[in-house]
């Protein structure tokens, strides 16, 4: 007998990772499967790639049809996973790849999402210091965004050793898929193949608040991140690029081993070996992200690199992850560390 | 105790495939990994994404290099598997990615060859009938080139019903993976990115006589294939658009019916429903071929397609899907049907 | 004092392309720009990319708007040509890149289109024989469409030397802007971006009966085409694929004297030198068709394949091409024949 | 009679599009195309999109072959102009598409190129202040790199109007075409479609001290740019995002007041309307550079983003809008200013 799965929003990019995942972890067992505006839709119309559950029939997304799980993932708009969780028995594992738990703070939420804020849940990025250990045996989990995944995997060591001022620039290029499935201009192939362009320029993009949250946390001061988030043209991958001033008397040395330190024993962090750079392509599907770190002594600053796919560390495997080890279960089950590559 | 498998020709395309599914396959273990010019360098360096065998040294590809393993794939450019897999004991199971063992016609090899015919091995389609049987027990393997794959698999229902005429059309785009990781000048990123062009017109493709004798062996008549490759610009697929004049009296449900048949209880071929049709996108990394088909009326056409991930169903997952019958293991071990979509 | 041009479905990626064309064009002067649901907005907010009309203010497709004008330039959806010119003088020149005038047979119209049939204009595809002339002083124009101008100019010099059957194969592939801009799940870059797919299969697509038309006319009997197009990873570009078996006696001579002679003196069809093969990057944004042809002996088929950019010379280009004819101005006036590659 | 032109590394992509911008320019007249080891080739087998030029054949880049032109634009490695120019003779406008004469620090070409400094030329970038005025009569252009034309048309304002800090951070994302034509594995189209990579990282890129130089220039004292490039999966583009603190009182209406004075007047850099952003498709084939700057009042600093063509503006558009200036021709001929889109 596995553990029973629910996912709400399976005719969503993450919703599809999710079942991609689910569908080959050796503990789960996938039930109820629901949407929004296509319920009653038989997944392979929507979901062609999951092919294996290809006349599942999708539900309404409610408290009812999600009843009955072990574990329910929600994909789901901003929003909606506060009114929901809260009619899930709190014996359920609830997971939610959404942003309504992730902040701490009530005035971020106001600020940048608007609506009234749900709370605050153990945070899914088990790589942070003291993260795993917050998990285990939690019931709620908040899935971190796709771009804080990658950024603070860059640049937490660095904050972990002391190494740099609070002051971070990060400009990201993320694949389309991390806008999700809604019918945009913008988002039309057309538009976004052989192109790139910036978009929530000016500290507005929702994940800032978030970067900043965790970076803080292990800095122990206050850290600003001007955030600039990019359109690239592919489908899946993050690619974030984060630079600090280096405090005086850090040396190429100091960072190394502050990185090698972070990373070293991680399954799903990759600290590249010198001088080798990360290229989404690599994670294609994994869950790992691959960092890599220079000293620009000219420009007194640390260069730190992640890339991961956005769908998979960023949001979907990230998922599994904090799950398993939420249930007690090896922590890397059902999960992945090489890309589809080339 | 696993099944020891080395794998000649690790630095390429189709190695890496090789690798990424074996790395997952819950009965072997990776043993020798050799290359060509890159003998003696890391894999690490130029697979990277195969992060977990990051550290393997590759060796040179000899017959004493690959020897004392279970299972040898081979990865390599044609005509170095015959005299390679001369010297490799009866014993092995030798799986050879290359064209050397796939034709049965020595004249057909001579003329799009140029080298001396090095034989003919058990052909691994098992969806081909006979085939799976034909698999079972044997110790050496040639793998089906990746075009042929997909249209074999496209049209051979349509011969073993005796529906269309032998005289076949088939146009199919590829990604940029099925030419490998030689440095040419047309497959330079600038130059594929935002084009499609044609290669290897007028039948003088290599993979167009194995086309022909895999249809002729299901038609039980001489079947004409007129074949035009294009370079498409993505990384990984194959779609293969073929189609044959119907004999008379051939009606949709004949059609359907046919291909239904050939394809219950495939776990690796989908006949879609009908009016879905396959993309590329579906298979990324799966070892997935899906087939639709329609009848035009008006042109008394039938027209099949077929999507597969070139690397996948089309070189190392077919591969390790027929060492999987050869071994007497279930057939899906260690391979996915749900590709990493969108 | 230029010649005056209005263009009605300014907003779109054709009447984008009409727009880049006729703001470098030495002789016309842009007047009036209208659109349907994107009336009232600035062009700027729409088509970033014509910045010296980013300014002009889109006014709502009416008789009335477009009136005063001496060219008006439609690039609106099927069905709404038809009703529109009838209230548009006769003196004015009317360029309809739309398919309302493009069949000669009703029944044809019917089967495809669905709607009454509006009638048939002077066909603007100069290179067809007689075509050129048909054009001159004409004040109506039926711009072909995308697919029929590369089928078409791929294969009309076989039949017009008689070089093969009446029953020809097409397999094409278009970028995304040939699906126009509206707002589709397939058409979103997460989609179409790593995935080749094909769409309306088995003879159903609209641009079948104009293909047959054109082809039946040049061979003076009915050609049967068997149609299928593909969706590319890619914004722009046609190639189209297209075999036919040849008749007795039919040599590689005859075939390279047939395309000579039908593109001898053709500023924007190229016969690329033998061996050369068209790409779709070598055309973007130019007026041109690179066309090429190869006897395939062994199935006795004719393969000629042929490369545009499916807005500029399958679209835009072309209507301006066949208006230059019809006002008497130079026929490559402000119409480039170098595309911007790579 | 025109002005003749020479161009020495026709066959590369900065040579090509310097042929696709003469080739339709009313005043230039294409002579002596030359190349390194493509010298005896026919243009057409090389840049088959040039085709009015194909039937060119490349001669050997020598000062004998470039003698006797008006104009000869370079467009080589670096370190090959230097003695080539010195060999052409004062009279004939001599345009670099190269590195060589564009630093003048000779101390910093040292550290950067390793070669030694050939010398400074006038810097061929007329939208910096005086700059326009030193290209007029000169015979002798440097022109710019394309990364460094991005970067200071983004910034320059900015510490024109001392809005800033001398401290920015560069992140910027081009196509493979600015890598060159030159047969690398990861410019493989496998590697680089689907995958965003850094290079260069810490300081390294050659570009960096150019971009100093410039923005030291007009701030009057040092600037420090940490500059990270990435590849992304396009062929063109560049789009450059780059941040720097704002200095205390410094808002919102002196921001827009400083790029608004700025870049009023300039035909090839178009500040967009508040709100909208550059996107690098707007530029494809076209001499424009968009630009876009807003204030992140949180973290205290400006962001501003320049998109360019690399090949256009970023090289030969930048190029031939530099000679038109030196020889006294209106500085938009043959330029346009409307990209091909989408």
């Amino acid at each position: 007998m596995g553990i029973t799965a629910a996912v709400a929003g399976a005719s969503g990019y993450a919703g599809g990772e999710l079942l991609r995942i689910l569908a080959g972890h050796p503990e789960f067992e996938i039930g109820t499967l629901t949407a929004g505006s296509n319920a009653g839709a038989e997944l392979g119309t929507l979901q062609p790639h999951l092919r294996p559950l290809a006349a599942r029939v999708l539900a309404e997304t409610t408290p009812e049809t999600l009843a009955g799980h072990d574990v329910v993932f929600l994909a789901l708009p901003h929003g909606q996973s506060g009114p929901l969780a809260e009619r899930l028995g709190d014996d359920v594992l609830v997971v939610d790849c959404g942003a309504d738990f992730r902040l701490r703070d009530a005035g971020d939420w106001a600020e940048f999402y608007g609506t009234p804020h749900a709370g605050t849940w153990p945070y899914g990025l088990p790589e942070l210091p003291g993260q795993r250990e917050a998990l285990r045996g939690t019931r709620r989990i908040a899935v971190p965004g796709c771009y804080p995944t990658a950024v603070t995997l860059a640049m937490f060591p660095a904050f972990g050793a002391g190494l740099v001022e609070p002051d971070v620039v990060v400009v990201a290029a993320s694949g389309t898929s991390g806008a999700g499935r809604s019918l945009k201009p913008h988002l039309l192939g057309s538009e976004v193949m052989g192109s790139m362009s910036p978009y929530g320029v000016g500290g507005v993009h929702r994940h800032t608040p978030e970067m900043t949250q965790n970076l803080s946390a292990v800095a122990g001061e206050p850290v600003t991140v001007s955030f600039t988030p990019t359109l690239a043209p592919m489908s899946r991958g993050i690619l974030a690029t984060c630079t600090a001033k280096v405090r005086p008397g850090v040396d190429h040395a100091a960072v190394r081993r502050a990185y090698g330190d972070a990373y070293d024993g991680e399954t799903f962090v990759s600290l590249l070996p010198e001088g080798q750079w990360p290229a989404t392509a690599m994670t294609l599907g994994a869950n790992t992200a691959f960092v890599q770190v220079a000293l620009d002594e000219r420009a007194g600053r640390l260069v730190a690199v992640a890339a991961i796919d956005n769908l998979t560390k960023g949001t979907a495997g990230g998922a599994v992850q904090s799950a398993n080890i939420a249930l007690g279960l090896p922590e890397e089950l059902g999960l992945t560390t090489i890309g589809v590559s080339p």
